[in-house]
């Protein structure tokens, strides 16, 4: 599980130095947004659940591998696509591990079903928004797409199978699947949510 | 109190999904705004004060609150009108409701009388503040408005309530007066504040 | 120590009061900047930590000079200049300060080298991305200048003190002296940070 959620890390990484190089931030803004989309929705989840210090600090390898990513991403910048097939199957990969990782840890600190399904969401989406929100855009996941919505129902399954009392590994892997598998197969589809009329 | 609260939750709820129309936001952003919105406030406030997992997580009523609101600002979003005098005057009770919630949680949290300012206008005006920042605007409470200083002069009230050691629920009931009326007063007479010559 | 703490507090107000001048806030909007800029590093911190409520909310001074910082601006706002010189050395100043209070901090707190780096920086240029992001700029910290290096700089220095066992007061002298000293070198020679190649 530690080693999915510094890959989860790993990925969500890349795409704020992306974020960034497109914004042409230097080299120092192409880390500081590979740390905060990185680490954010973990941090927020930790501080909001109030297991402070936030895992994220006490254990060096998150920071080493955000800021790896940054240096990365600012060497190869005219190489990497955030269009890739690759990069967005990471992508993918990482929302269901950090839903998954978000709803673990609120199951334990006593929030209820909605709770546990808002943190898989939070910690899922919540470095992206602050990666979005520093280069002044509207947070990508608030817009047309699939892709909190995978981890809304990722977390939602989470919740269940908490009250159920399915094995932990067992609830894990069941949000880690469905979430990815959802937002892959949107990703496949284009599909998106219905917007009102204003 | 806690069913006033859950009303000033519904009011700030419905503004934030009130937003997220305006901004073309999809189903899910429209929800995430009115849950941003009507719960943001007090989550500052439990985080600020280390109040944690914050009520809004624990008691899953707030949440429901929002995402019910979330959903019927999507289906009535052509036959709701922020201009309206009632959404208007709600989110003026909504302001007085959380003001007193923000001062009297602070007041037991041990900050003194300017903290316990603060936090009755962070606690007010902090989820609008997160909803305007979520789709890049400039915080209405920050521009030409007599919004946040009525909050400030109804927590400034509790704080001198708290020192003379007035009961709770007639300190919670003067700030809730004093901000709603003022708002209200305001919102009649076209009340702002001064601008700076640049 | 504290002291210094405040003067770093004032200066950072002045920031944020200067910027909400620009943005054309009104007297409330110049006050809460120049609050959020002048405590907003150290709440970060705080929360982050754990340290609940923050600092900034017990002890009443740092709201205090906050607020009489906006009230300053809002008065001179016309006389002041930004640009000045010794506006531009108090904040080269105030940034040493608070990187050495954060790494003081987070090094009691039981973090690792990198976090307590992290943490230096985070404190003192938290206030002003949270002043950028109320006014919708990218934070100027993110673009090309040379001034959360030299926080990094400064915090990576205090954890290797750390890590030697130097007293406290010597690894704050350094931390302070170095960030500020790298600040105003980069000033006066107009360093900054290469940009990535999109």
């Amino acid at each position: 599980m530690y080693f999915i959620d510094l890959i989860g890390t790993f990925v969500f990484a890349i795409s704020g130095g992306l974020v960034a190089v497109r914004s042409k931030l230097d080299l120092l803004g192409i880390i500081v947004l590979a740390v905060a989309t990185g680490v954010g929705g973990g941090l927020i989840r930790d501080v909001a659940l109030g297991a402070t210090p936030p895992a994220a600090f006490l254990d060096e390898w998150y920071l080493i591998v955000c800021v790896v990513v940054g240096l990365g991403v600012f060497v190869l910048s005219n190489k990497i696509n955030p269009e890739w097939r690759l990069v967005r199957i990471a992508d993918a990969i990482g929302l269901g591990v950090f839903a998954a990782a978000g709803a673990a840890k609120a199951s334990t600190a006593g929030l209820g079903p909605i709770g546990i399904t808002m943190m898989a969401a939070i910690t899922a989406t919540g470095g992206g928004v602050i990666r979005d929100v520093l280069v002044v855009q509207i947070p990508a996941v608030l817009q047309r797409d699939f892709y909190a919505t995978a981890t809304l129902i990722g977390g939602a399954l989470f919740a269940v199978c908490f009250m159920l009392e399915v094995p932990l590994w067992a609830s894990t892997a069941i949000t880690i699947t469905v979430t990815t598998g959802l937002r892959l197969f949107a990703m496949w589809r284009g599909l998106g949510l219905p917007v009102a009329r204003a």
